[in-house]
């Protein structure tokens, strides 16, 4: 999650409807990869043009479109004349720092959500746009670089297994959907075994390095939240159905997927919680080693300073010190210094401070 | 609460419905337990093949099918078939870290909540997932692992004390939660009593070990929160009586309960609210010890410092230091030495710092 | 508010409606009030058989009766068989730890508060639970013991002074109610003037028994907290007067006590909020404090340890130290040492630490 | 805001609607003020018996009653014969704790709020309870003690100056409201200019009496709060004109009352804010003001310390020290002494600490 | 953000309606610009009286006539009579700390927001009022100050780009609101960057002026906040099509408007919590900087101060001290002491002080 926010100035001052790239360009070339399907039959290719796929737009099939990279603007806009999207939703496909949500416009829905992927040699959580468009017979996604996440998917349509051959478009999204909620799964079980970790390390020896992980995974987690409570809406509205998109069959696994959008936001609000307690408690573990240590050096200098004084007062040259001259003075002196050395340990061993 | 999260790596890919146990192998073969019964008859057997429960289906009497232990996912698919159970609420019922839900599926309610257990040897919460199927006739309980949880709900029907045998299945399910929230209110007095066992520690001799139970508890709240706050929901919603498979005599029952799950709710809060403020009163403690070690620490030194001063100014060896010459000077510098810290032990007796 | 939370273990598999006491036994035996009264009539008897009310129960007049003490379930189970009282309704009376609540049973409705109490002697607030049973022409009270919130009502009713005679059942519970609300703000008084001591105290001489009575407070508040927001519900839900039972001329005053009840919700709110504060500057004082400890500290270090290390330098025995031969030597040093210390003092002034 | 807290005690255990003031007597004797005018006519009178407005209740034009002081129970009861106003409403008159709310009698509207009033002797901000009947063609207002909040408004009567003349006794309540809630922006100010002021303070020179400042200010805010909250409920439900006797051409002007209501809320909360962000870094330089001294005691210590060793070494009687008799042991020591003070300089330079 | 609250006292007593100017005098003179415009035509001129765009009252061309400056009171009349707008609107245009709202006259609709602006030399934003008044076939629009935000509005009008030319004046508004939203973005941008920079300072060196940094970002959230939430209610009252001047067709393009205002309410959010977790891992850093200040002092201190004392002692001038006569007394000395030294710099070295 390298940037705050992602530059929008090339945008301002342009109406809306304009198509401008906003947002990194992460992969050369745009792919296309096309499947078109139903019960019976399959067919797939991966192309560069996306005029291969006009054809199956009257077709009865269902054809799934998915596109990887995003900064060439003329092959949304061929998209978008052909299929007659408006203009704001192929805009929004572009801004890829949308917030998720779902919008209808009435012959087909935009839906937009985040994908999370743990990059494990930036040691932290990337998160993609994904766009996703439903129509009647026909699903286009968007993605901004190539990844793997709906490969399963893919597989499923592939060899039929499962009901996704028999059910309509609407199912497909929800598989699509699904797959990329069940990566956030992946990204939470990260995070919990690095704030267990984190947890160990805080009884063992809490160090400074700790201090900067706290503050690393309170930072993802308000990354992740921005990204999944949004999402418990897009689902929620895509549940209650207020689409004719939206087939009666389907709602029920849309309220299983819902679960897990819960599920995922309860898991990101209890991991908040801890990370909260976690420095809670690193705080007061620094304030307790600060007490050791002032502890450490009240005993001695309340030990010695006294002691000093005394070596210091027979240290002295005046001319008439009678004790100076006394046979047993010295081991006399000795003996009193060591008593007044003991019994501080003594008061202090009472006080628990030793 | 071992883990933090469940992995469900295992399951990400396949299509839902898939039949994966998510979760601990808690124990080694699956009991099961059938109970049948109306207001005159009563029939009880363990068994070890679930297919025995199916002659059941079809008469007018109330069956009670209990299955300790899950991972043999068989089981489950054979029941789900027999009984036509959707796919996805076989799945919920092995993915054991779902939190308290319910969903009606017409035919049946299907519910979803947690069992709390305190481990007395691991000094900690445990937590199992058991899963209910309300049928017209039939009750089906899924639990992780052999518990006595229901053993007092068996006894009332074996002795046919109270209403039980006279009233529904539904009434059976407000019996098993009600068992199940009885339960929290056990935890709650455990934690209770470590709450006050903590707050007496604090004012007597608050240790570093103080600020681990602090934490501790914190941690066993927030688990206990995210098992206790959708338990409402899920209550609330069967007392509205949405399903025409809770009568309207049961409902009265469930409104105690969802008073008995408010008030758990109350006390989780109570308790939190509570640790929150232990860990304020810690924290300021510390700080005050730390002023207390510190008051030590320079009340010695600015006594000790001056005195050891000057007796370092009649320890130099100038060869005219007319002092040293005069018969009195060394008992006169006593007296001087005396006097200065006796000034300072008032000066720091009125400001309050002895 | 001794305990945090009551012994409910007792009560753990037995079906709803089972009559257990649940709480402490506070009185020995328990004491049975009788007032029958219409605006012409009135009689009233102290009694020990609750049978004798029974009589009422068809007559046209109105009848209170209320029950000091609760452990003994006969007399409760005689009164339920008489006036037909659902069970779980006998069950609540005796579970003293109930949230306040309101449950409409048709005939009649079930009330549950707590009343609160100033303990002198433990200076600490008590609570105990008082249920209130309204039907069309009687009025039960119970409370845990014996106590003189409801003798101005008693009063009341026995001159006939304003229209409580005048005026159905549902007026005197309000009466019973606004009696026991007045009690919060005769509490809320209490706290307001601990909390102005202790303001005052913080600005005079914080010490580290001020954080002790700080926690107290905040304990009690919350105790407060948790009997008083629940209570807004109850009365709200009356004022609406969705049951048949309330009038419509007792509405107007149900409102009164309604706004009464927010304003002691807004005074405990506003209390947690001044505690807060107090939390906050005490803590800040504590910090002050040190950082002044600190100064005094390193004032006198700083002026000390580097006269002391000159004075230790000419104390050396050297044979070639041709400062100690000098005549001025040592009036020298000594005006070096002056200096030094006073250039000290100037430079600790201009930064404002003496 | 003097008293946290006012004192009922006076009034427990007596029936509603008992006509007892409750709060401090804030001017000898009640002043009454009759304004009655329509579009034609004005005519205005000071007086001491209430028992003059009386004659106006027939008649169509529109009468403005101030009465100053509430102590005096006979006048209101007085006025509650002629008027018919409601017990509960006099009561709420008296008790002047009451928080801002408007209740609606049918024939009148009953509406509290709060006039806060900048002390600037006290420094202090002091609030008085101001009550408003609104009839159909009579205001009646009352204050706790003379105030010139309506003088502004009477003006306007008088010189006939915008539409007050024209329109009816709801857009007179409207004035009303609105001189109070201007009179909110002149607190705000106030406060705004302090909040600035204790802004700067904290950059240039922060003291323990910044501390004393920022609780002050949170403690009024608490007040303020508790003041202005209600008071959009009260207005907001007046605008939505929910009585017949708030006209539809006021309700434009109850709307623009309701967002001036809202701005103060919105100020306050700004306020809020800004003082906890004041708290937080006055703390914070309070850290770092320790770390500061800190780092001068170390730094002094770890420099003077190991010389005056080395200093006490050389000033050891030993018979055979071989260095003491050394023709350059002295300079040479210096030399050692010299170097240890600079390298340790370079040491805390390099660190940063001085 | 210069000021937290703007004088309105000027104002305080006057009838509503009245027009007085509140807030700073931004320019010198007033600036009126008019552009008149449907599909085919354009007409636009810079002017200085108002009464030139009354002209085009009746005409079915669109009107947008946009004046920056706003104290000249008279100006403001004009308009008002000859458009008839209510003086609650002229008295709102001119009072310049408005929050941002809504307003529905029935002909037209009254709209206020802020709008943002980074002052690069003060490095502050500042805030000013818009006003915006969208009749049938008009627009209004009023600045404090000559601004350049609307410039590309203009443009787009002037060229005829994009469907402006072709909809209606409440696409104008769209066109408007949604340049100044987009404003809100490029403040973001800003913000964003501040808050990296001061992360990564966090890291590498933090000082008081990160303290200081910290306040001024949490101050400029707070005002952004304030300007920012009320947005969203005003774009979604304006989304929602209450008003019929919105027409159908530009509804789609409020919604991607109210689409981008939660993104900036988002951002903002996100920015809060990113502060706060800034502000509390500053504030352990300098606890833990404390901790090493401490630990420092102390390491010295123990190694010194009883190697001062042995000095001390073997520097007292008692006549029978043996040891001084030993021959190897003094390298024994030394021997002891270091061994001392380097026993106590294992001892720290283990409990990781060094």
């Amino acid at each position: 999650m390298a940037n705050l926010i992602k530059k929008r100035s090339r945008k301002s001052g342009l109406p809306p409807g304009s198509l401008v790239h906003i947002g990194e360009r992460k992969v050369r070339t745009p792919k296309i990869s096309i499947i078109d399907y139903d019960e019976a039959k399959f067919w797939e290719e991966r192309s560069k043009k996306i005029e291969e796929c006009f054809v199956f737009k009257e077709r009865p099939t269902i054809t799934w479109v998915n596109i990887d990279g995003l900064h060439q603007t003329s092959l949304l806009e061929a998209l978008g004349d052909c299929y007659g999207f408006h203009p704001l939703v192929l805009e929004d496909i572009l801004n890829t720092d949308q917030r998720p949500k779902i919008e209808d416009y009435g012959d087909y829905l935009y839906i937009v959500l985040r994908s999370l992927e743990y990059n494990e040699r930036k040691k932290e959580i990337e998160s993609d746009q994904i766009s996703i468009i439903l129509g009647r017979n026909f699903v286009f996604s968007f993605q901004e670089k190539e990844g793997d996440t709906f490969d399963a998917v893919r597989e499923r349509i592939r060899t039929g297994k499962g009901r996704i051959r028999k059910m309509g478009a609407d199912y497909l999204v929800h598989a699509l959907l699904d797959s990329i909620v069940d990566n956030y799964f992946f990204i939470l079980e990260k995070l919990g075994e690095r704030i267990e970790f984190l947890e160990e390390q805080l009884v063992t020896q809490p160090t400074t390095e700790t201090l900067r992980t706290i503050h690393g995974l309170k930072r993802e987690l308000i990354f992740l939240r921005k990204a999944v409570w949004p999402l418990r809406e897009v689902v929620g509205s895509l549940e209650r159905g207020e689409s004719p998109l939206i087939q009666e069959s389907t709602r029920i696994y849309l309220r299983d997927l819902y679960d897990h959008t819960i599920q995922v936001i309860d898991n990101v609000e209890t991991f908040r919680d801890m990370i909260a307690g976690i420095l809670d408690i690193y705080l007061s573990s620094v304030s307790n080693r600060l007490n050791t240590v002032m502890k450490v050096l009240t005993v001695i200098a309340t030990i010695f300073m006294p002691l000093t004084f005394l070596a210091g007062i027979y240290g002295m040259n005046f001319k008439f010190m009678p004790e100076l001259e006394w046979r047993w003075g010295y081991p006399l002196l000795w003996g009193v210094m060591v008593a007044t050395g003991i019994s501080m340990m003594i008061y202090f061993k009472k006080k628990k401070w030793l």
